[in-house]
């Protein structure tokens, strides 16, 4: 078949609409009609070269909801018709990482889906001319059709709209993943959280779900507080407003230190402060945000010694097929918000204009409805 | 009173033995006659003058064991003829910290002990001239005699061998505790230890008391073999024999990274090799040992996202007054060994020997009886 699709041609430059040839689905694979898509920081890393893996020609995106048109041989848990999220995180099932609670990053298709290819080593996309176009992250949700593994789709409920259940495909669940999966905040904690863009509002979210007292929330940009006070942040700080140093001052404001700290923005530096700021004994520190390729973190390992403990999360520690269902049905129970972050509906024609949107800080997620 | 003590008169300069006036207990505090102390790193590294916040002239010595003498004003929890270990970090029962089950920083005499002295800001040592000598971490065991407050003593039954248990002041506590309470290794993990001298030797035996199966030791020192087999590790990895990337081997080595990895050798590289050889998804990298002042650990935060946790521990994470006893108790049910790790025994008068074997790697603990 044909469909439409935003092509990444050659990393930095803007991404070509045109019409692709689509293979259907192969054994345990699905055909699956994309409704709408986000557009994350990740899809720029890559489309703009930064990211040292990114291959090319490719279609990117990875934060789709859509509907199952055609299921392969052999997929069993699906049916056209049923109302998915791709997964750029699948869950098998059956894979050593599946089966460990610690852990959401399922290996089984892991290999094949940094190449850009489908497990079975091979791609659906082409151009017209023949060309071979790579899938992204197993997703590729800036085509009006695209091919997953089944084991990367989420079932969830058909009253959700579309375009906003989306943004649960990443942002999302990645913010609030990061607070009840990763950290597992406790009632009545006090947190910080550095960045307030589309990951670091839902960790604000995430918090005020989990009961957390004190949610301080860090950010060069004022124009970020207005919102992040409607998810929950109780106290904000422009560390460009900040005399001295920041780690004694967010030390101050959270009486000892915050029992949790999060990285929204990917800047080492501010990782560290993240790190540093947490209460001794026991505050907890937990990089979300994707650093520049090459870049480090440091600190001394007094730190640690004194109690503090260093994390990360990938996908907010969610196994996605279980878990992305769960909080579809919160946002459609009024326990979570999605509405006001969608800042920019677009048109795939327009999607270029929603990275612009991305650098001048102006959206916390455009939405690309088909 | 007086009593004969090994004073650190200036830094780098061997101890010197001499008579010093001892003053009793005042509220709170407690006189405890030592009678075995070990000899650790940490005195070392004060006693160098590598610690740029070492002050002098102080008794050092923190693994010690011995008999209560006098009690001052107000001590109800230990009476004339109890045997006790002084702690380093005590354990009030009243602080935020001891309170919170996730740390054993106890803060309640910290900023006096920080400063060589007792929670009443003065200290109980001079020369028979009258110059003041300081205190070192709240515990002086340098000291045939020594004042120490009641909330820094854990109570042990009457029949341990002094000579022993001393080393559970410090170094058998840090080990096995680094393992029970900090790490939590539940069993058959996989580990992967750095450093096998007084402390990573502990860590050994803490791994196999949990269970572990796989028990990596990791030495430059091909004579550590034999003892850290003896306390259970499986396997030897001496770094300067292994061509190409310690992480790789390592990795491999452990299936796919271990479970959880320590650092007991005190050298920020270590560290970081033990944080990455830890397992993706859900591997977790204690650091044990003290760095050089101003020394900083870094990684890519990739290793964080991708999983692994990086942490550190004090004291073993152990609550002295608590945990102290147990663990002379499983001396002496023989679930922990300790007497061939006391592979010297000295006079007072022979301590400086007692640093020189510890540079040269002949010792694992050399304990010093009155
Ligand atoms: N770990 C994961 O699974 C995962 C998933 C998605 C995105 N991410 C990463 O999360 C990060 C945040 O993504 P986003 O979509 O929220 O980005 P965003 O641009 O919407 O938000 C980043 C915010 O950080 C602020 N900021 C930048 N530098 C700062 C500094 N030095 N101090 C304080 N604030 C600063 C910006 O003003 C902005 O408001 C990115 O690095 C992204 O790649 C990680
Ligand atoms: N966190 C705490 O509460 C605490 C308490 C006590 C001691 N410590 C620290 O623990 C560390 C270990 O103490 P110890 O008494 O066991 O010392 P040790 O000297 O007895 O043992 C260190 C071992 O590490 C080995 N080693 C050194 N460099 C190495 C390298 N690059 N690779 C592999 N092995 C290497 C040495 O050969 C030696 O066997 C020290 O830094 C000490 O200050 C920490
Ligand atoms: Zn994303
Ligand atoms: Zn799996
Ligand atoms: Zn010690
Ligand atoms: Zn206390």
């Amino acid at each position: 078949m044909k469909t439409r699709a935003a092509v990444a041609v050659e990393a930095g430059k803007p991404l070509e609409i045109m019409e692709v040839n689509l293979d259907g689905p192969r054994k345990g694979e699905v055909l699956v009609e994309i409704k709408a898509t986000g557009l994350c920081h990740t899809d720029e890393f890559t489309r703009s070269g930064a990211d040292p893996e990114g291959i090319f020609p490719a279609i990117l995106g990875h934060e789709g909801a859509g509907v199952v048109i055609e299921v392969g041989e052999g997929v069993t848990t699906l049916e056209v018709g049923d109302h998915v999220i791709p997964l750029y995180t699948p869950e098998c099932r059956e894979c050593e990482y599946c089966l460990n609670p610690k852990t959401n990053l399922c290996q089984k298709v892991r290999a094949t889906q940094g190449q850009g290819l489908l497990p079975d080593g091979s791609t659906r996309f082409s151009m017209l001319d023949g060309t071979p176009i790579h899938h992204y992250m197993g997703c590729s949700t800036f085509a009006n059709h695209t091919v997953v593994p089944e084991i990367a789709l989420a079932k969830v409920r058909k009253d959700a709209p579309f375009d906003k259940v989306c943004y649960i495909g990443c942002g999302v669940t990645t913010g609030i993943g990061a607070v009840i999966n990763t950290a597992k905040v406790e009632i009545g904690s006090t947190a910080v959280v550095f960045g307030l863009g589309g990951i670091g509002l839902n960790v604000i979210q995430g918090l005020r779900l989990a009961g957390a007292d004190q949610i301080v929330g860090v950010d060069l940009n004022d124009s970020k507080v207005e919102m992040a006070t409607h998810f929950g942040m109780t106290h904000f700080v422009n560390p460009s407003k900040v005399d001295g140093d920041m780690v004694a001052h967010l030390v101050e404001l959270t009486g000892g230190g915050a029992d949790y700290t999060f990285d929204a923005t990917g800047n080492v530096d501010v990782m560290r402060t993240a790190l540093e700021c947490a209460h001794k004994g026991w505050g907890e520190s937990i990089i979300i945000g994707v650093a520049p390729a090459g870049a480090e973190i440091s600190t001394r390992p007094f730190q640690l010694v004194t109690g503090r403990v260093w994390r990360g999360t990938a996908f907010g520690g969610a196994k996605g097929r279980t878990d992305v269902p769960k909080i579809v049905d919160w946002y459609m129970d009024g326990k979570i918000e999605i509405d006001p972050m969608i800042t920019h509906k677009l048109t795939l024609d327009e999607i270029n204009h929603g990275f612009d949107l991305m650098h001048e800080g102006k959206s916390i997620r455009a939405v690309v409805e088909f």
